[in-house]
């Protein structure tokens, strides 16, 4: 019944987006048919091509994990480059100051709870928070109180959070992530992974921990940043997974629970990395940017496929099939692997500060960063008047059930945030993300989670989608 | 389409069934009246409430994991023991030495392969199995040479093993296990849990790895016990994920692939541990005996609770109501939370020879092991004559769909297994198990797996089931 209700909504979406672009086809314009004519040699080719899939492949297993400043990280700099050059891209490497965190020891036990056996603990299977502070390397042991949000800590304050360890009970809603909506879900949850520890250290909390904010099936704990405010004194932060928030809420409802907690991470000097920058220059117009993207760091659980490896490998793959196809774009074509999406956003930021000069150059920036499942279309931050000029690409992408356009208010992608500031059209790869925040942030992001066609279908929107905004006869209009 | 089918098959089996129950209910059986009316308050009682479900709660949160020989294995007996002495049963510990097997550090790195990036090395996600030996407390360092097959083992013979770690890359069959068919799944990948580390050790290899028995979406690794051939070298054995299977298996298709390997778990001197037996005696012929079970011990990733507190609650719940409903059953009910039965069978096994001189009064043996997912019904290794017999309370438990029997021809349940090669007919709670080998020995098999709805329908079936055999007015005939 659900299933069959999200197939009526999407039909609906369908037709809507069909209708639209009807209407748009009426006055059909001189230079469509020879864009539609290489667009749609450009889509079958993704469809056909293994490209994409072997770059996943080749980043996730035998490069690895690539958190910012490490050195899979500056490996895949290096790949990534190497294999640009290798097409005939032009091929810079733009200095990024990364952050340098690297995860230690973490573990945690309940040591004391109703019940207990003698002589043994609870396991509770968490992870750090990107960026956390460590405990002593010996541990901490404290009673854990437990909050489902922050009316309930500040309820407490700070006579009964002293001391303690704060748990923030924050159930991810799976159900509204099941219905395509997962993005929402994510927002509410991660409000506690990011200003949780800042708030309980207000109240003299000693560490905090929130419940993963993500698919709570599998004892999966999901990393993430904390974002410590200026002042407030940082505590040691991580994500415990669902299993274990819902094991110390049922025992901290019949007594004091305690629990030994270890995180020994090290913040590092910032490191020296890199944006990758790889331009096929257009024909006429080589001063005209159309950025393709996605980004090259990852977390370090898992080895990062699906968050972001899929979306460098679409974004390689339209600059490969581009020159397989011997296609020449009239605008530049530039492929940007950003670094330090993760944990800092330092690449999306260095790039705008350094471009800014040229911004009125950049005719749009396009990333896709929300897995590799099934695309629907794309994002938008951009005006009607720019839509209107993608119908045609949208209406090709129909074919393969990626038509959908969704208009948005802000930059659809973060890395590609600072651009959309300056007034660059952003767009963003849509894809099927109802299974998305079961794997992100965790050790289970691995390149296995890549289905091989519908990562192809997202190079075709990638592909289809930046290769009409780089031959519109004009400029797509900024916002 | 598959769920349709799967239904239309369920439809099936349910009219075979209820077709069956008619042909059944045409010879009115004077007894039946009144047995069928404290069979639905049985039922419905075992519907309404959440004495199970607050039973598997406190076995999995407040005492934990529950591996034979373990402080919590000691703290679950004396649990059960007082629950059921709470209820007014008999209840009696009977002594069975277990073995004691403790898990250590397990680690799992690939620290050479192709990509490599400079001092890195690739995680492998890993877990001893039970009653493995240990490595060195430094690891062990070796190539890994990658199988799908016992054939496949035997082609590259000792020249191509010898000294090196052995991955057995067998893929559980998903989609079997999705149609229903999980145990088949199970069967087919457990083969190189329990015997590839002999087969690898023949051929000089020092230490065995096999990808999960289950499973294969979240990174997990389903531990199990690994079965040393007598006269074999014991080498170090573990479970990898299926996603580090994978990765593995794709690197070393493109060269050398050398791992560190630490594992070290020890195998201390066997335990005393306990079989709980605890009686409602029967009102006309006590010494008859209906045994419902679960087993006690766990594994100690999780917290054991679709593998097997459920089964032990579901047991404790069937005597329960018929203490609380004032029900008199005409033979003894015997609840037995087995022990071992993950790691070695000793509870089964010392139960049948302590209890071999009266197994003509054990009329039948009733386990639940298979989950604690919806119940269809049944399985039974029992004769024609004894199944007709239990139509009436089968008819009865097709109201909440769990109306079906399979008939099979050995014993449904590990723990009841020697009773059954005794003759003494067994009986399986039959759970969807589409979904539990998802979590099969692992860290996610934990409380939050429990449906209370669905755990509230088995221990309706193991109620209605043993109430029926110990009311019936001769005993079930044996096989």
């Amino acid at each position: 019944m659900h299933k069959f209700c999200l197939s009526l909504f999407a039909l609906f979406l369908i037709t809507i987006s069909v209708c639209a672009q009807r209407r748009g086809q009426a006055v059909t314009e001189p230079y469509l048919p020879q864009l539609t004519a290489e667009l749609k040699k450009l889509q079958q080719a993704a469809l056909d091509s293994d490209y994409a899939l072997k770059q996943v492949a080749y980043l996730c297993n035998n490069i690895g994990p690539r958190l910012s400043g490490s050195a899979q990280a500056q490996a895949a700099v290096e790949y990534v480059a190497a294999e640009m050059r290798k097409l005939g891209l032009e091929v810079k490497l733009e200095k990024v100051m990364v952050p340098h965190w690297v995860r230690g020891v973490e573990t945690g036990a309940l040591t004391e709870f109703k019940g207990q056996a003698k002589g043994t603990t609870q396991k509770v299977v968490l992870t750090a928070l990107g960026g956390s502070v460590a405990t002593p390397a010996e541990g901490i042991t404290a009673e854990v109180v437990v909050v489902e949000n922050f009316d309930q800590l500040a309820a407490l304050g700070r006579e009964k959070v002293a001391g303690k360890i704060v748990l923030y009970n924050a159930k991810f809603d799976q159900q509204l992530a099941a219905s395509g909506r997962g993005l929402e879900a994510y927002g509410q949850a991660v409000a506690y992974r990011g200003a949780g520890a800042s708030r309980a250290a207000s109240l003299g909390a000693i560490a905090s921990l929130n419940r993963s904010a993500g698919g709570a099936e599998y004892r999966l704990a999901h990393t993430g940043g904390v974002s410590y405010s200026p002042n407030s004194t940082k505590i040691p932060a991580a994500a415990v997974a669902a299993e274990d928030a819902e094991m110390i809420a049922y025992l901290a409802a019949q007594g004091t629970v305690k629990m030994h907690l270890t995180l020994t991470p090290q913040t590092l000097p910032d490191a020296e990395s890199y944006n990758v920058v790889a331009d096929i220059k257009g024909s006429e117009n080589p001063e005209q940017i159309v950025i393709i993207s996605g980004h090259l760091d990852s977390w370090d659980l898992g080895t990062g496929a699906i968050d972001d490896a899929a979306g460098v490998a679409v974004a390689m793959q339209t600059a490969n099939l581009i020159k397989q196809l011997g296609l020449k774009p009239k605008r530049t074509i530039r492929v940007i692997p950003w670094m330090n999406e993760e944990n800092g956003l330092a690449g999306g930021r260095a790039y705008a500060a350094l471009h800014k000069d040229e911004i009125s150059n950049h005719i749009a920036a396009i990333e896709s960063d929300l897995g590799a499942s099934h695309p629907l279309g794309f994002h938008a931050h951009a005006t009607p008047e720019a839509l209107a000029k993608l119908r045609a690409a949208s209406a090709l992408m129909q074919s393969f059930g990626a038509g959908l356009v969704n208009s948005v208010n802000s930059s659809p992608e973060a890395d590609i945030s600072p651009l959309d500031a300056l007034g660059v059209p952003t767009f963003g790869l849509w894809q099927d993300s109802r299974t998305y925040f079961d794997f992100h942030h965790t050790t289970a992001d691995t390149f296995d989670k890549i289905v091989p066609r519908e990562l192809a279908e997202n190079a075709a929107v990638m592909a289809v989608l930046a290769y009409t905004i780089a031959n519109l006869p004009e400029p797509l209009p900024r916002k």
